[in-house]
């Protein structure tokens, strides 16, 4: 039985891309039954570049719906949200002073961002390169250690934050003469999904090449038919295999499905229009049930507090005593 | 009405040049009708520099024993220790994201303590420099605006953190558009009393030359009887004002004692041993309640800890009121 991790970030409504690559994994590792799963929502990390309270509420309230909707049981998985469980940020002050300040100067996150807001505010990046930013390991740290969690699937881009988490848990328990820490391990995810935006670049909320599953059919519609697609003409047959649309279609078509489409395609007098309304009534009808859950979630504010309540009181359950250990060791209580 | 709120340090157990140079004065304050006191023990603060539990919470316990040895009253002020109310390190998250880098790399106290500890330990020291000691200032804000405080009395060197605590508080409060934390002031007390130790030099931990009054009598009678003095013979006439022992009996005694006392210095055939014996004496008396009261304390936890409970009680009633209105307007409720 291990105990995995895994922090959910809130930066934006979930869509296309993070479900077929994070939440629909995530979910179905957590459903393993040698898995003993452990999700939050990272909401307080979200304010080191997310300021706006409306923003985060409403991205907060429609990731836990997101994940709702496709089928996170929470009598099984421990589901919260970070901001509700205090011991969060107090294991992060006292991680805080086991962590070296070079460590954090030198984390390939840390530069990156900064370089980023530097190229993009120039002389005012000063005030946007917070200390929030240059803590964010040390915040991570602290989700991670509080729940003793044994394995962290990640992105290669990560790896370094697991390796701090290590360092850093080492050094306290080292201090404390006591392994009171668990020493997580990576899981680095090797064939991470690449999901195509109605662009064919990597689908991003920052490249606003998405396609949020959740709009009204209407909406829907109108972002599916923004598909970049080729002029080849509407008589003339088709590559498949170079079309967006068609490669999109196949992420959440079946086999007999997929391999109708590809006929279409190649047998010519079917245009990209028609794959484009194929494809959204295909989103239409597969998410049907997702789509009706999310509703009600987003809906049903009662519900969802429920939902994320159960998960905060079984998140405490366990953060509290990890806290005892540490306080009880450095003598905070 | 104006709300006042002390830190106080927890790096070791009060000694005199603490109980006349702040520990009296802060209870002499918080006595004054007009005021409304806030006191806490700053125990998350010494994490940044003491590791040790065990010592942490011996401070902890004769700090708080001072305290109350000496009259404060938990019934009109607000006496707590900082771990127990988890909204300090919480607030200090938000407001870490509102904390620009360079604000705290310029800090002159991290810089002066970051030298220090680069020419003690010199290549050891990126591991002492820790996130601790750099984001101090962001806790030490937090500390101040979860309370609404509008009065800090502070020493000069501490004057740089409260207007850091300004600068946070006014960036959260133009970012939310609300002036939901309140903008403290600096009040720098400039008659600063220097309590001289054994050896003359500034009464201080670090200088070891300091009398902790609370000793055993025997034990404090060794201390006083170390207290440094010229080579003037026995009987000859003996200048009080340049005699450390002197220095430190005038700061206990009453004027008629002092008067009495600069006599025997003047007059001759009065040695040195006998003017510490009559301040040792003049300690055991004068404080003999407080000597009683500390060691009651000192050997009552639970009655300890019921002083300790009802200030920890009034300080969360505060510190949610301020947590719920900063959650409220950055989107954590």
């Amino acid at each position: 039985m291990a105990r995995i991790l895994t922090g959910i970030q809130s930066s934006g409504r979930p869509h296309l891309g993070n479900i077929l690559g994070a939440i629909k994994p995530a979910i179905d590792l957590s459903l393993l039954p040698g898995n003993d799963s452990f999700l939050f929502i990272a909401d307080l990390h979200s304010l080191t570049s997310l300021r706006d309270g409306n923003t985060r509420r409403d991205y907060v309230r429609a990731i836990a719906s997101t994940w709702l909707a496709f089928g996170l049981d929470t009598s099984r998985t421990t589901f919260w949200r970070q901001s509700r469980v205090p011991e969060h940020t107090e294991l992060a002050w006292y991680l805080n002073c086991f962590t070296p300040v070079p460590m954090l100067e030198n984390a390939t996150s840390f530069k990156d961002k900064s370089e980023k807001l530097t190229a993009e505010a120039g002389s005012n990046a000063a005030s946007a390169i917070n200390a929030g930013l240059f803590t964010y390991p040390v915040l991570q740290a602290a989700d991670i250690l509080l729940y003793d969690a044994e394995v962290i699937p990640v992105g290669k881009d990560q790896r370094q934050h697991i390796e701090m988490t290590r360092d850093i848990a080492g050094a306290l328990n080292r201090s404390v003469g006591a392994d009171i820490l668990v020493l997580p391990e990576a899981r680095i995810d090797e064939r991470l999904m690449v999901i195509p935006g109605i662009d064919g670049k990597k689908m991003s909320k920052s490249y606003n090449n998405y396609i949020d599953i959740f709009l009204p059919e209407n909406e829907l519609y109108k972002v599916i038919k923004k598909i970049k697609s080729d002029s080849t003409a509407l008589e003339d047959p088709k590559n498949p295999d170079t079309d967006i649309t068609f490669q999109l279609y196949s992420l959440l078509a079946s086999d007999e499905q997929i391999r109708e489409m590809r006929g279409l395609y190649e047998a010519g007098g079917f245009g990209y229009g028609s794959a484009k309304k194929a494809f959204y009534e295909l989103i239409v009808q597969k998410y049907a049930t997702e789509r009706e859950r999310f509703t009600f979630y987003m809906t049903n504010n009662d519900e969802l507090e429920r939902e994320l309540r159960t998960g905060e009181e079984k998140a405490r359950a366990v953060a509290s005593q990890t806290i005892a250990r540490v306080r009880e060791k450095l003598g905070f209580n």
